[in-house]
């Protein structure tokens, strides 16, 4: 929970910043670095609670840490992410992205919010009270997506407003609804004009000149889906601060590093958006962000101020993002100044170690019976033949945009089937939520697979059970073993399931250690290449099919959707 | 009144930001200086109400300014000053100081609220909500400044926060008590735990090391009181943003300039505190604080980014410091970019002329019958002889500091008597809050006056009568002329008063436009010289003799005051 900063707070902390008694916590003979002018000096930080109360002294505390060796910069901000996208509860999210620096995390808890609803978000905010990182949210602002799929849930004004005093709320997440702005639709402007006095995040990808001027114009602050230098400069320029996006699927570092100059560093913050945990495993997390800045040339000051102050100063979290008596106890001590490595984390005050996350109060799953849906025979995957050339989703890989290709598939006894040798297989989505028994049926170019099944109930942004597949009968299992699950991923071929891992909370999350996720992502993801899967993240590139927000073409749970015309496609005869 | 955000203000912002309607009013073909990267581009800008909807593109407006030749930056932010020290009402202060290009002022209604408390507060609240440019309220934190004199008022908070929720109120003012804070005081602590979300503005002279990390650990952000690159450095590495101050006694702008470098300009912002009318009129506002930080080598880049977004960055406006979309229209069109000429100013959306001034609902003066004092005759200034040498106070020219000296002064009939050869006057601070009576009399040296007096109601921070003198016949013309004024500045001799100005508003502020202001100050300034006073600004100077929280030695209605010893000087025999 977080401390109170009243009279007894304060009187401790003045007493012990002026030196007259011992601090709570104190890093010895630590080199500071400064996010304000990028000068180093050899000091001791003294902490009480969460609280940094002295620097550039000599201090003693109840607590001493040996900083010897160890430079210590502000902790690291992502502003912007989904903490569903690393499968694991925000507890177990808290244990494996701290140890990366990461004190603050900006969630947006949109995922569990399509499946949920209200309950999705007050589960965060329940967690983000105990968290050892501080876990801030951003309220969900277009759930679902659009109208053109079935969610579990449906947000409008009404359902935000009870979360608005929340001491953990920050404002309104990514307002990826620029059409509905652009069009003053009632609704997204009911919910922007709530927001005018807090933050309202943006989500904006290629918009520019005057509609993004009308978008910004709403009193939007903030934008991650800069894609190119360009895009990016404009969005800049226009008074937005650019959140530079890394995550697992969605790659901007290399395009948007060249802006993170001197000048224009306080305006460039850093994001994951969405990382998995096999990633965050393999490269890290914000540190690794921070790494690959300075070794493409970015100056050390710049990048580690946009990874802390220039960050909270864009969330108005005037609290922290430097290291100075006063601010939020939020360390990153780097054994490794230039390549970022992290030896230890200090969050609000913690010394983020087994001892701080034992101290925390558990927050009980909720929707762990989010999955419902009878189990399908394979039969309902069939397509019916038609006389024109089917319209195929091309998978791009290692991005969430698809292409629409046109494909003359082969047609036997009345239906159209899948075509190995051009690589289409079928894709199916199955509703989950509210038992229509609706089940969207097209066709997929790109995975690869030369027999079996891909499932997943993650499938952005209303998670319905997503399938992709050579075969009907490996589909049926998939999807029943999702299913069965309550939520989950599978691989499975004619004879049944070969690997799987279980996400009951919500459809989207495990109650298992990342750990082990980690494990059985690593299963899963060697069972699909066993199927002939060439895609590096199989289960991402299924979970971004069904999102009818990216272009060109995508799946729900209604059909085949092309964005570009924002509309279902007539896959009548 | 603000504009209000609501769904159709945001409508017809979308409308206009996106091209598809006409703005209310745009500047045609402009140079837009960018804080954010230095560059500058010729664009409209498009405004709807107090925002900018759209920049970088071409707009048509209901009403359009031709911006040819000129250049848009963002609008000035003062970020630490009083009114009252203007000598003007808010209203008449806009007037005088947005056309300097200030769209925001952050002000602290310290020396009203010595006079009338609370009631002095509501008056600037009403009148910011009236005023063509931003003004704001940080609410006054130490009113008395000491128990060593008698104000009119004692505001605890209990007094404060009924005001917290104001639309114009920021946070807490400079918090001048930082003995107290150290002490942790509990009066002080309970001020600084209710705003401990919010904003405390810090004032800290000659703070370091470990008090002022005792200071800063109670979550002081902002600091206008350091007066060399050294002491504003060490603020600078402990996390505070230094408001460097330009005012008409305390100027700090020579010994600060070189802390404003690149990397730390988004730390740095200016103000003037206390700035009168005749300056304003001479020099100009934060115009010329910038003008003279180009001159000095200071990157333009650099010094308008200061006046702007790190100003309203420090201060959590998040709603302007750039010209952008979303952003409140706050602009200062220069037809000389790097000597800072404002040509025409625009805040909050309206063209600052004489139609915007003519709009604002009046807000009736308060305090008009604020000197509470019978009229006092001239035997009241007589001195008793004392055996000892006095204590004599030295002012300072240019400075509120002052000198603790002791002279051997004549005596007869039993008194003490004034001493022209060596400069030493008669000093009396005349209570008029609460018919207590006191008169603090003492000596003071530096005025050269070699007859007559000044007296005057402003004598901060209690605003008692404050007057210096050659002899007593005209220090009662003086006194009580002021007193029959309920409160001004006055001049006179034996034979009776001079000059005046009336400043009946709290006996702080006249009720007359600044032009009129300024001819009776020359008025002042010329009768004072004819008096003898060698003093630039003799009424600013009578003004801070009261002021018992600078050093050395000061006077109030309890007496002749030692600051360092902070106790009151036995003049007994």
């Amino acid at each position: 929970m977080p401390i109170k900063h009243d009279e007894a707070f304060l009187a401790r902390a003045i007493a012990a910043g002026a030196g007259e008694v011992p601090a709570d916590l104190v890093v010895k003979n630590v080199r500071l670095f400064s996010v304000i002018d990028g000068s180093t000096v050899e000091t001791d930080i003294a902490i009480v609670g969460d609280r940094i109360v002295g620097t550039l002294d000599s201090y003693t505390g109840d607590r001493e840490i040996d900083g010897t060796g160890l430079t210590a910069v502000p902790g690291f901000i992502d502003t912007h992410l989904h903490v569903e996208s690393s499968l694991v509860t925000p507890f177990e999210f808290d244990r494996c992205v701290l140890p990366h620096g990461v004190t603050t995390a900006i969630c947006d808890p949109h995922e569990i919010a399509n499946v949920l609803g209200a309950e999705g978000i007050r589960y965060f905010l329940d967690s983000s009270l105990e968290t050892v990182m501080d876990l801030r949210v951003n309220l969900s602002s277009c759930v679902p997506a659009t109208a053109f799929e079935t969610a579990g849930a449906c947000l409008e004004i009404e359902d935000l407003l009870p979360f608005c005093d929340h001491p953990k709320v920050i404002g309104l997440a990514e307002f990826m609804n620029f059409p509905g702005v652009l069009a003053r639709d009632p609704k997204a402007l009911a919910k922007l004009a709530v927001f005018q006095d807090g933050h309202i995040d943006g989500h904006a990808p290629l918009l520019s000149g005057l509609g993004l001027n009308g978008y910004l114009a709403a009193g939007i602050r903030t934008d991650h889906e800069a894609t190119t230098a360009e895009e990016a400069l404009e969005k800049l320029s226009k008074g937005m601060t650019i959140l530079m996006r890394e995550g697992s699927v969605s790659k901007d570092l290399e395009a948007l590093a060249p802006i993170l100059t001197p000048d224009v560093s306080a305006f460039v913050a850093l994001c994951t958006d969405d990382r998995n945990p096999l990633d965050i495993a393999e490269e890290g997390h914000l540190d690794s962000m921070i790494r690959r800045l300075i070794a493409k040339g970015i100056r050390p000051l710049d990048a580690y101020r946009a990874a802390s102050w220039s960050a909270a100063n864009a969330f108005g979290l005037k609290d922290r993002g430097v290291i100075a008596p006063g601010k939020r106890a939020d360390i990153a001590l780097l054994s490794d100044f230039d390549d970022c490595r992290v030896n230890r984390v200090i969050s609000g005050g913690l010394v983020a170690d087994d001892t701080a996350y034992s101290k925390r109060e558990i927050v009980e799953p909720v929707g762990l019976d989010s999955v419902k849906v009878a189990p399908v025979s394979a039969d309902k995957f069939a397509i019916p033949a038609r006389n024109s050339e089917a319209d195929v989703i091309g998978v791009v890989p290692g991005k969430i945009i698809t292409e629409h290709l046109k494909k003359t598939l082969p047609v036997a006894g009345g239906k159209t089937l899948v075509d190995l040798d051009q690589d289409v297989l079928k894709v199916a989505v199955v509703e989950r939520h509210k038992g229509t028994g609706n089940i969207g049926l097209g066709f997929v170019n790109g995975f690869g697979m030369k027999r079996g099944a891909i499932a997943s109930s993650v499938g952005h942004d209303s998670h319905n059970i997503c399938v992709v597949g050579a075969d009907e009968d490996a589909m049926a299992h998939a999807v029943n073993r999702v299913i069965a699950m309550k939520g989950g991923f599978a691989v499975a071929d004619a004879s049944g399931v070969k690997a799987e891992l279980a996400l009951p909370l919500a459809g989207l999350m495990s109650l298992e250690p990342f750990e082990t996720v980690r494990e059985e992502l690593e299963d899963l993801r060697a069972s699909a290449k066993d199927l002939g899967c060439t895609l590096d993240e199989p289960f991402l590139q299924v979970a971004f099919l069904p999102l009818p927000v990216i272009p060109h073409l995508k799946i729900t749970d209604l059909g085949v959707f092309d964005v570009n015309k924002f509309e279902l496609v007539d896959q009548g005869s």
